[in-house]
């Protein structure tokens, strides 16, 4: 097997060009095989194959930088740079990550995870090279999705500031997660439509025609008069920016890949390579649904069927249908997503109804004006949105929402610890950065039917509100315990007294076997569901404080200015004694790894939390 | 005076067409007179003039949305929506904002305060219209420069989801607030230089060809066959975008500016007219030195001399001052600015340093993430950014610099009260927002000299460092005290034994003044300057807390996650039972006026601070 002569970077350069598409083929397979298995990004990783081959080849790591933006199509980089074996432990606590790592290897030259960073990178590299006279080459990688989002234009506005090279390669599988949204779409479309044309402008034309490739494309450029037009005018998106435009070039065709990248690394200044692959590439099932195969648990291969069935309906699935719910009922309901309309659970309102159903692309920061505006103008904008994405808008949320009071809901799925994805995924710190925002008010469900409640009241309040709850099953325990939401009040769901624990949403369930834990040590507790993190229910706090020995808290949030830390500072500033245990993600990055195992590492778990309660309970004895 | 028939709202339609010119003299008469008692900004609004009375001669209000884009251009159409004799007021506490203000008037549609929204809430008003049925206009005002700004292409990427008029308006004055940068300034170059040229695409053709405009136009095309091409090309960059595009405009041809808005609005999808003006046109000084007259302070209009000269450096001057000597020192500090070189002092860095000085246009995302990458490669990038703008980057701070450890250093300037620019300008959240950071390191300055010795400390640090001072005149005194900067370190400045004072940075100095009218009634203070905000230096909080009957914390951030929070929140953590008067700003965004007034308001100043204290530990003597 030619894979197994890569036990590092750029021994890929020891195999002869014409075996390269048979590494491909290998790679794809060991690809299909690890993440049936393990899970992960699949159909974004069968798309870039050749495509990392090819730069493999051309560019020589670690002293070159690669800079993969979002990150989660750098597998085959991994492979190739000496990480195959570590494909077992994918994802999976102390294995290797989904995303590129410095910690991980020297090849990694930089960290990715969010969207259409790529390019600010790689600007960054160039001017560090600069500046340092030093002569690595920087290619940066970035889907035709990630061209949504308005950082990589900041980033290509500023390409015109470089004295040499820098390589973009546009990744372009016609996709984000679902289908491109917006003009940046429809002009890669046109040029997608065109015959193949590389442009040859400046320095590369000469060099280019004592190539091969040069013969090609001069013929190319007799055949396709009539598209040549057409082109010119769609790479002048970007030769407008000041950068070279070359493509499109077929991304599963690592020969030309490679002549191309080999030529472009000499260029003395700025180019777009405009790559095209398909999404799933090789693998049936993901070319037919990419969207299902983009991040996808264990499956069967030869059906696709994932090994473990969902059995019960998650927090999206429940956030999916209350949003359609109120949105039948109230013709001013509209929803909002950042390209995000599966991960969110909004397919099915897009479907049913499509005139108040706005995907506006990667594009958070323009997602929550754009909701603001319509909010000014009467209506009710849903964003529903990942805890780690709308962090993107924190200053429109601040700046168009709350300044003005506008009615603009947050619906924040994947808030708290998310797992797999890690660092650069954990929803922890929604707490924090919206409640410190004037007028915002925040609030997180104990179960599912408490999620439906809180967005009912939420589309119904006159002001900005934010909903957070977890990635994963829907919490269905405490149905019994249903009561209307009032304005900044919590409830009291069981009654104790020497521990009063306030846990926030998602930690409810786990409260609750502490609670039981605890009671058979002899000691009873207070369970209370806050509801709102944002305005603190004071007057609770203090009550149940204020009676209790020892006052827990739990939340799925940083510790710095979330319910815990704020609920210390009001009883410190009330006078009021009581110690307070602050169960709260850590100062910390949380890197990848299973929910249990994080929370367990944390301290955040049910034994864990019982164990500190009871050794504070135990000390206040002494 | 034609400016005394305008009491109101569309006032303005009564006037002949032929009398605006006079209507704009007098307007920019006012203008000049008004803002040169009170300061203000004055270039952008001598420059929008005949733009803004076009606008309102066309559209009506406040059916009609016109939204402008950072707003501080929006002076004009305060004055014909009925509020000039509110100019005498300006930017004072309860008097006019500098920007616009939905509380203010109807006619204001959206807030705007930072660069880059207006797009983005025009197709929200847009798609609103569309949902409820509706038919007012919308009509967006975006300058150049903000079209650096990322959000802009978001915004512009959207338009193609809008099926009915949306217009956008292309304020070129060649500057946002400094002189533009990157690649789409080159392009609007280009578009400069070319001769007049109205694009006749689509529906606009006909109609237009009845005008006189049309014959105009017609003209135009037949004499400028070679700059077409160009046009072409340069309007091409809106046409990709399914945007059509329509320039460029003398800006200061009422005529002509209302003839195009009145054909645009009766179209029936997206348009951007480019309009050309001139900042500060019809006042010399300004027109000559238009990044002085921004916003200027008042001034004499004979001479455009300030009428109070600057007696004392800003803290901006001490930055400038200090981060040139630690370039000449350290050839790996680079500068960045997201386009303020003056605003932040980088000026004469700009002038020593060329090629280690970065200004990347309005974009303060791409410039964190391109920081990041240079600090990758071993360099110590240092931001300079106002407070209220680096919010924009948040999650870059977090996701490209925290998580990766990245040395970037953050120049934070004008945290805490700003004062007249008012909300959107307040430093009000930094300490919050990057204290809930893993691996940040939060500092702020006592003085002039420790913000010197901050920075060193911060560019000789191994991991990403803020390091945050107040607008306006650097504080001098303590010039005695000064001492070596140790991590985590803070100082205590005097001691005492009954309250123990804690300030953050810009409150030093009126913690001292605090602590000498405690003395005078008998009780002894101790003051601590904590220099770390982040992380909190907990052995010194415990002890100092620990020996006092009561802490007061002192800080120009909010209460929530900021500093005083954290310090209550780790004395009820230790079960150390001081109460804690935390002296920060409250649950609430805070208006405009000067920094002393709305101290004073906010119960910040130094007789409210002692008046809180005194009351405070009086309660504890009961």
């Amino acid at each position: 097997m030619l894979l197994d002569q890569i036990k590092k970077e750029n021994d890929i350069k020891a195999i002869p060009k014409e075996q390269l598409p048979k590494l491909a083929e290998e790679i794809r397979e060991f690809l299909l095989q690890s993440i049936s298995e393990t899970g992960g990004h699949l159909a974004s990783n069968l798309g870039a194959v050749e495509l990392t081959i090819a730069m493999h080849y051309v560019y020589n790591l670690p002293k070159d930088k690669l800079i993969w933006d979002v990150g989660h199509q750098s597998y085959t980089h991994k492979i190739l740079t000496g990480r195959r074996e570590e494909f077992a432990k994918l994802r999976q606590f102390g294995g290797i990550s989904g995303f590129p790592k410095r910690r991980e290897s020297p090849c990694d030259s930089f960290n990715t995870g969010h969207s259409s960073t790529s390019l600010s990178a790689g600007i960054g590299f160039v001017k560090a090279r600069e500046i340092l006279h030093e002569d690595y080459q920087v290619a940066a990688v970035i889907g035709d999705g990630s061209l949504t989002g308005g950082m990589a234009y900041e980033a290509m506005n500023n390409v015109s500031s470089l004295n040499s090279n820098f390589t973009m390669i546009l990744n372009d599988n016609k996709m984000s997660i679902s289908e491109n949204i917006g003009a940046i779409s429809t002009i890669l479309n046109n040029v997608r439509t065109a015959e193949p044309y590389i442009n040859l402008k400046t320095g590369i034309e000469t060099r280019l025609n004592k190539s091969q490739l040069g013969e090609r494309v001069a013929n190319h450029l007799r055949n396709t008069k009539n598209s040549l037009r057409q082109m010119l005018v769609s790479g002048k998106l970007f030769e407008n920016m000041g950068i070279t435009y070359i493509g499109p070039i077929d991304g599963h065709n690592i020969d030309q890949l490679i002549r191309v990248l080999d030529q472009v690394r000499k260029m003395d200044h700025s180019v777009i390579v405009h790559v095209l692959t398909e999404k799933g590439k090789g693998y049936e099932p993901a070319e037919r649904h990419p969207r299902r195969f983009h991040g996808t648990d264990a499956f069967h291969i030869e059906t696709g069927e994932p090994k473990v069935k969902k059995a019960k309906a998650t927090y999206t699935d429940v956030f999916g249908a209350s949003i359609r719910k109120l949105a039948a009922a109230d013709e001013s309901v509209v929803a909002v997503t950042a390209a995000m309309p599966d991960g969110t659970g909004l397919s099915r309102f897009a479907a049913q109804f499509p005139e108040r159903f706005c995907d506006v692309g990667i594009a958070e920061e323009h997602a929550v004006t754009f909701a603001a505006a319509m909010a000014a103008e009467g209506l009710k904008p849903v964003v529903a949105v990942y805890s780690s994405f709308l962090q993107r808008a924190y200053d429109q949320i601040l700046h168009d929402v709350c300044m003005q009071r506008l009615p603009v809901v947050f619906a924040i799925d994947r808030a708290g610890i998310v797992g797999k994805d890690g660092e650069t995924h954990q929803g922890a710190f929604d707490l924090s950065y919206l409640s410190m925002m004037p007028e915002m008010t925040v609030m997180a469900p104990k179960n599912k039917w408490e999620l439906h409640d809180m967005l009912k009241f939420a589309v119904n309040f006159d002001g900005p509100v934010a909903v957070r709850y977890p990635r994963g099953t829907a919490y269905d325990g405490l149905k019994e315990m249903r009561s209307p939401i009032v304005y900044g009040k919590g409830e009291v769901l069981y009654r104790g007294d020497a521990i009063a624990i306030f846990a926030v949403g998602g930690m409810i369930p786990e409260a609750l076997k502490v609670r039981q834990r605890l009671e058979e040590e002899g000691i009873t507790c207070t369970v209370v569901n806050p509801r709102f993190v944002k305005p603190l229910d004071e007057d609770l706090c203090m009550e149940i404080a204020g009676s209790h020995k020892l006052v827990v808290t739990m939340e799925e949030n940083v510790e710095t200015g979330g319910f815990g830390q704020r609920l210390s500072a009001l009883l410190q500033k009330k006078g009021i004694g009581t110690p307070v245990e602050v169960v709260a993600i850590p100062d910390c990055f949380v890197e990848h790894g299973a929910v249990d195992v994080l929370k367990e590492k944390l301290g955040m778990d049910e034994s864990s939390v019982a164990g500190r309660a009871l050794a504070a309970y135990k000390k206040l004895g002494r």
